[in-house]
């Protein structure tokens, strides 16, 4: 299967591509490596699910909330791309949590992003390098934004 | 017009290219990729403006502050290239805003660096990818820090 | 001296490679790119040397813990490499401070994993870019996490 039909088979739902809300791409293709801006918890109709980690989320509210920032990435994907299919491999993930200061979970709040994208390019080309962070404050008061990077094919 | 000559029509003034506060460099060239440090909110006499968004700052003067960093950052390239004609485009901007907890106008903010790389370079080589987020603490208790990649031209 | 025979003479112990705690690699090799996920502070036990800076730690207690985080990365490196002399350089390093919001001193105690870094691979290519930068939270309530990039050589 490719990496379009893994992601048909999972039954879930793109949001509209996320335009910029300030002075920045939210993709760069710069050789074979594609850049993609932090992206936010963006919902199928295209709003912002909004709230703190500890506060208005738990961690599984949270990894929930990971998982649309990662759709909202494919979607941006998609958009510029055509197919997920070009993606050879994630690269890296820099995943960071709105969340109260004795917060401790950020991996499993991450990997609601990091599963799917699993999902879709599988084990091996699915998953790279990760940092899984506290933030103080995100815009909107976001609960997750993720930034990425991955390797396009030949 | 050139990138110099465009930064010279603005009428701003460059700080001193900040030397490091720690054992780093503040400009790495590997290959065609230029890497730039995280940099500090340095005014045109060299010293840092320091104070937290939402306390000392609010968003207007936040996004006067991520000015200053952009200021810094065309200084080091200066440094380090002669011109800032040698830079081909923009590729990625890490925003960090030194906010109180609600904060919600990090995107806000950045564009005060994010736009003087724009007036640089122009619209399409000026604007990369970025993220803008809210951080517990700065070094010094600057308002803004802000790391950066660029892509030399041939 | 390589840099093997110069990390052996610092008489420093390396703890086990640390095995990812959630969804993601800790180390990715991408044409001559070693990219290396956010490591935490493992003792050389394997386990986690836990707190917040500012609370737990005072700076110098911070700097040791940064240290302990290099000695991570180099675990990292050397079971995936064989060898740190694989290594051409530093790239670039992403400093993450778990620490109160008045704490000011993330340069110095990112120096711990910088410092080691320019021992093992001296002062041209052990030192590469870099930001150091205040946490909200980290996982486990680790005190210090970095992420790093390297360049392999020829």
């Amino acid at each position: 299967m490719s990496a379009d039909q893994r992601f048909e088979s999972l039954g879930l739902v793109l949001p509209p591509p996320p335009k910029p809300i300030g002075v920045y791409k939210p993709f760069l293709q710069v050789g074979n490596m594609v850049y993609v801006s932090g992206h936010g918890t963006f919902q199928p109709d295209g709003t912002l699910l909004i709230g703190k980690v500890g506060v208005d989320f738990d961690k599984e509210g949270a990894k929930a909330s990971a998982q649309l920032v990662g759709l909202a990435i494919l979607a941006t994907l998609k958009a510029n791309l055509g197919s997920l299919d070009k993606i050879d491999r994630v690269v890296k993930v820099l995943g960071m949590v709105n969340c109260v200061s004795d917060f401790e979970a950020h991996p499993y709040v991450i990997n609601g992003c990091s599963e799917l994208f699993e999902q879709v390019w599988g084990q091996e080309k699915g998953i790279g390098v990760r940092s899984a962070v506290g933030m103080g404050s995100l815009p909107d008061n976001i609960p997750v934004e993720i930034e990425a990077q991955f390797l396009l094919g030949e």
